[in-house]
């Protein structure tokens, strides 16, 4: 299980984008997933340093790999909104199938279900996976290259158990524990979960820059 | 086994255009393929109506639908080409799988090879797939709705049969042939391949443009 920063800093920002940041880093999170929302809120919420807003907009999505596909949406939203936008893509990687359904994963799910996810296994024996949150924060509408947070954790692809109502929660198992993402209290999850190592790695960076 | 034509027509065009029309339709062919190109050519190239070049862009694809991965490639390549443009989109869809792995075959092709994209089906009887190819055709750097056309051909997926060194063609059988696509030779495979068959719709519409 790891988190990591990628992404480089750039040169120090102007002097108004300083004073902004030394009240509050005000960041529009661009999802209309309620739950997604819910779980930054709680990670993010409670920092004095970031000011969450959310917005829904419809971003287009590459082909490509994790990083890429993520950076070029928050270009996108960084655009749209005309300011700082933080967006966020998530992949299961397949040991067996070397990374892939990886951010495909959702065309997966929507199209062959929790069931369809477990059979693209059905050939291998080695049921490994990492869910992957990719958080890209592009500072505004002229950032080429956004900042990207990264959260992982290991785990493996069993058959459904616990409730079905999000993303392929139910089909997950991190590594070492007998639950799946779904069978989990939220509070559980977030102690292990690709998207609140993530976010936790944004928050750090955020407080980071604030000193 | 179908070949489509999709795609509003527009007004007419302008003049100039029609002047250029008149004498042959200069069409810039977008792809580092030199197999694809020769297929093109090999369709195209016998008409009288349609001037063919081509260029190698590398040009980012959307996740979707196969059409609208297709429709906004083209957009990209007539603002980078600054006139009109041809681009290809070639998927696989399992019947099994609901239309996947589709426009993403060749990341499946590309992280788990010919094996990989046979083993996807292994939790199922149903082998049946589509091979399709669709063009979009811009006609300049401001069109919105590129024309589309579709080609398609119904067939199996079979264990790798044939040479190896084109794409999927040795794991993808037309429906009613004993052969693989990699099995036949050049003359055969355009008889009933999908890319010949989005071509000649392509072909067709030109021709009847320019009467």
């Amino acid at each position: 299980m790891r988190a990591a920063l990628c992404g480089r800093a750039r040169a120090r920002p102007p002097r108004r984008e300083s004073r902004a940041r030394a009240a509050a880093m005000r960041v529009t999170f661009v999802t209309g997933n309620a739950r997604k929302l819910d779980e930054a809120r709680a990670i993010l919420g409670a920092s004095a340093t970031i000011e969450l807003t959310s917005r829904a907009l419809d971003l287009p999505e590459l082909q490509g790999e994790p990083l890429d596909v993520a950076r070029a949406k928050a270009r996108r939203a960084a655009a749209l909104l005309n300011g700082p936008a933080l967006v966020e893509d998530t992949s299961l990687s397949y040991d067996a199938l070397n990374g892939l359904p990886g951010v495909y994963v959702k065309w997966f799910l929507e199209k062959t279900g929790h069931a369809g996810l477990v059979d693209l296994l059905a050939a291998h024996d080695d049921k490994r996976a990492v869910a992957r949150c990719v958080l890209a924060y592009a500072r505004g509408p002229s950032d080429e290259e956004p900042l990207t947070f990264v959260g992982e954790t290991a785990g493996r692809i069993v058959d459904a158990r616990g409730p079905r109502d999000f993303g392929w929660d139910c089909v997950f198992e991190p590594e070492g524990r007998a639950e799946t993402y779904a069978e989990m209290d939220a509070a559980t999850k977030n102690a292990c979960s690709h998207r609140y190592r993530a976010l936790e790695a944004f928050r750090a960076h955020a407080a980071n820059e604030r000193m």
